[in-house]
């Protein structure tokens, strides 16, 4: 058995669903099991583990937060029902990195916390609050679906932004498994990220009786819904752009009520800043002039927006250089190296995806991959 | 303070929610609690109550299903979140007739249970069971969305028909807040239930990443799910019926997700039969197509469906009659008195609504009109 398949088997069963699929919510008890796993794979190879308050661990080799240090690693957090490999690769990958490369180089491993967002709504909270793209109060309040907050989950306020330490590091190189279908190898290198965000939509009627009131007379919010989400994903095609609509919640979600209102979630992407503004104020215009038609209200708050995210093009060219020409491709999925990019020199390590399914149980890469990927990732270590 | 206020009072804030709604899910504490003031009131009256073995409760002026006694009553439980009126306003006011009608004449006093369906998913389920129209084994597997099963909640299997007892009950007469703007004075006679059911909608695709899915690659439900709810609302106007779907399920329901399936309940009333069969075959043609299109998959399933319910003629006239002329017409609601109604002769009181909202917190009638309600009531059982 190879060691991939061996550190691999590990984890496989930890918050695996009936489904086939993980829910690997950030902070919950299959999470901190990963994080147990993490700490133990670190005590194996005499690296530190330090805790950065705001949720997100490393593991260093050297000491913590030592000048040029190279941090690799990813997430443990999965979304509801998502594959194995989104995040945890990049972890598994790391720790098999570091056993292939000379012991006295600096490196660190992170698993960041609440990468996907599927807790608390706040995707890469964790590299946010490091880097202080959210204040810590504002995070120590995020809610998940139970009413438990961030700072409940975490134990206490998060400590925030720690810049002066991170500006320590020398770079951040992050392995992920590739979400689409444009890689053809087994390892590329990413160019960017697609400006993306997630806005909430509230579609506000007049709850009543399913029966007995009169179609002329409904203030019925899920029309207004069901209208938008046929015109987010018309607007999407015409620009040229991604938009989904995976996430709704209906009060009081009863079979004879008319609903009171109808919450639905936008997930907007595109190539540049521009295209995703013209998607998004499309939306919102159908949205409203339905909604007039329908007797409700629409109203739309951004929860996170992200601009485009150029990683460091000689980086990217010299790390497609180290790997024999790898190739070099941009992506629609945000990542925590997306966050620390603003800050220290970043890169992005992509592992082939046959399908290109993501974020569903049928997520996979092949084990020949996967062992690439972690050479891919030593040789990239070494080479920094 | 009225008698009537002062019962209500008593009850109004068992399952009271912070949204000023109901959550009296049958046989979950707040409607257990209601149940154990149904037995107190009892009690005070000196009326034995029995249990039927399904759930449902009967208080007794005379012996148990002696031949000749009248049923009133209706039930406790709420759709989520709904009005405090739709149900209890039928037991409340059952026992206040009860009081001021000689003692010698033989009535009982029904709490139905399940009544709306809001939490095992088949409303009138309590009166289906008693009167054959549900296998007991049927109604013991129905699972809340705890996965916890009718057969669980209640105890045992339920016990099923008891037509022999059933039958010799003279009439059911059930009082009930109006669900329409229908009714202008305090108290109207039921004519007929338009024919009505509700039918489960599952629209499947391929769950993936809403980020890294180009849209000509995505096999996305929540499209065919949204093109369906507008084609239930357009069929709805042609057709001159009612079609809601007010009930969704999303599978992972993550908002960076793709969903694997979309579940959307359908509730659909019509003025007769051929037009709701009109109506639903509409819609499954229209989803169907959509589906093609989305390449994801549509199935439909009936979870309840019930004819045109004509109550007794005679007896509507008669009471209203009875009641100076009041006004007779239909109801887009089912109620537990349309089940009976097949096997006894049986009626309803409707008490004016002024908004014509129900299940919704918003749900109302006044103190007066629920006085008007009483003491028709009370004639009615006299008279009869």
């Amino acid at each position: 058995m190879s060691a991939f398949t061996h550190l691999w088997n590990q984890i496989a069963p930890i918050g695996r669903a009936a489904s086939g699929g993980y829910l690997r919510y950030a902070l919950t008890e299959p999470e901190l099991t990963l994080r147990d796993w993490f700490r133990s794979q670190a005590a194996r190879r005499d690296m530190l583990v330090t805790d950065d308050g705001n949720g997100n661990l490393f593991a260093w080799r050297g000491e913590p937060w030592a000048p040029g240090t190279v941090l690799t690693g990813s997430h443990f957090d999965s979304v509801p029902h998502g594959g194995g490999y989104d995040g945890p690769l990049g972890i598994v990958s790391a720790f098999l990195a570091a056993d292939k490369i000379d012991k006295s180089r600096k490196i660190a491993i992170a698993a960041f916390v609440e990468e996907e967002g599927g807790r608390f709504g706040v995707p890469c909270l964790g590299s946010r609050l490091l880097t202080g793209a959210i204040a810590p109060q504002q995070a120590a309040a995020l809610e998940d679906r139970d009413g438990v907050s961030f700072g409940q989950a975490l134990g206490s306020t998060p400590s925030g932004a720690q810049l002066d330490k991170v500006k320590n590091l020398k770079a951040f190189v992050e392995l992920h498994v590739e979400q689409g279908r444009a890689l053809d190898v087994p390892v590329g290198v990413a160019s960017a990220i697609w400006p993306h965000g997630r806005w909430r939509m509230d579609f506000a009627g007049v709850g009543d009786h399913a029966g007995t009131t009169r179609m002329a007379d409904r203030h019925d919010p899920m029309l207004t819904f069901a209208f938008t989400v046929l015109a987010a994903n018309k607007e999407a095609r015409l620009t040229g752009a991604h938009a989904t609509v995976g996430r709704v919640q209906v009060e009081p979600n009863a079979t004879n009520a008319i609903p009171s209102l109808v919450r639905g979630w936008l997930d907007a992407r595109a190539a540049d800043t521009a295209t995703l503004d013209r998607l998004v104020d499309g939306v919102v215009r159908k949205a409203t002039e339905r909604a007039g038609r329908d007797g409700t209200t629409f109203t739309i708050s951004p929860e996170s927006v992200t601009g485009e995210v150029a990683f460091d093009t000689a980086l990217a060219e010299r790390l497609a250089k180290t790997l024999g020409d790898a190739p070099i491709l941009p992506t629609g999925a945000g990542h925590d190296a997306g966050v620390l990019s603003a800050h220290i020199p970043t890169a992005m390590l992509f592992v082939r995806n046959p399908t290109g399914v993501s974020h569903s149980p049928a997520e996979y890469a092949e084990d020949a991959d996967c062992e690439a990927g972690i050479e891919a990732l030593a040789k990239v270590l070494e080479e920094l």
